[in-house]
């Protein structure tokens, strides 16, 4: 469900910085009850001519738009929650790295999705449970 | 109207392979009413270091996210239409060359839209059929 | 805020062209109030056979996707507006080139935007003034 496009300078990752964020990312969704296989991350290498915040070139930055559709956040507190954990994931990727970086959440709609032919479970119902347990998709 | 991102393993479609996805695609969305040329889709070729699913690297896995904008499905059975469509032009292109593959749909809002200065025509109007038949945008 | 993904064929602009245009996209967001450094722009060039208008190959059309976070625009007067600007902004980089054109905007939760670890001030207060003034992220 999630689906996160991370745009970063060239070279900003080695293939095992990729690795781990993308763990960090699954790990993160994981650990909130979703499947893990349903986190897809994609990284795009953007070199500076084709980088732009404020209309300046860059080279130093990371921006990260992510798509929700299996859960959106209801109240607040949640959606405060959910922006709280993004971040810590992103941090080590970008901060620590003396990068700078934003990211965006949108929230699709939960009953346009298909993986693999087949509607992912409601929210935690036992199938949901299945596939979070087996980590793939399964008829119901 | 419909914008199709399709992020793809390298080497997964051929040049001839993509023009018939996209060209089912299109025959879809114009079956269903709209004007040809409102589809748009653009293929991304994703190496195995950059594509990750579950926070695995993966080559077998064809993620398509998808911008409704023209038509948004009102009633529960109209979007399980639209899931069922959408799914039936996938799987050619991915069940049976051996990918796993999942889609999801976003809903946008019409009014901000614009096709070469000109705002699309109200669904079902003349104007519309008429972009339809000559495939193109007209002033109107 | 605004993130504009420019998709469009290759060669079609220059290193110097693409600066113009990004400058030219934060400027417009700039004269409406917003911090400069909110707007982002990603340049992606798409090959011909990657890139299809109603399922033909095209190497002519320059299709922007934006998402708007921190401005919403409520009435129609002002969506129109909006519509009228992106497109004022997009024409001198696409007719006026021989490029054909498209758009899109969606709005998304401005609640689930962070920059650098910040939640970004609210609309037209004091802090986003001097967000606006200093030209970057400060802890408020």
């Amino acid at each position: 469900m999630p689906l996160w496009n991370v745009y970063h300078p060239v070279g900003a990752y080695s293939e095992e910085e990729k690795r781990d964020f993308a763990a960090r990312v699954a790990s993160d969704y994981e650990a909130a009850g979703l499947p893990r296989f349903y986190v897809v991350t994609l990284f795009h290498e953007v070199d500076r001519g084709s980088f732009y915040v404020g209309g300046e070139p860059v080279d130093d930055v990371v921006r990260v738009a992510i798509d929700h559709i299996a859960r959106h956040a209801e109240d607040p507190a949640r959606r405060e929650s959910v922006r709280n954990r993004i971040s810590s994931v992103i941090q080590p990727f970008a901060t620590e790295k003396g990068l700078r970086w934003e990211f965006h959440v949108d929230e699709t709609p939960r009953d346009l999705w298909i993986i693999n032919g087949l509607v992912p479970p409601p929210n935690g119902s036992d199938a949901e449970q299945l596939w979070a347990r087996e980590n793939r998709a399964i008829p119901y």
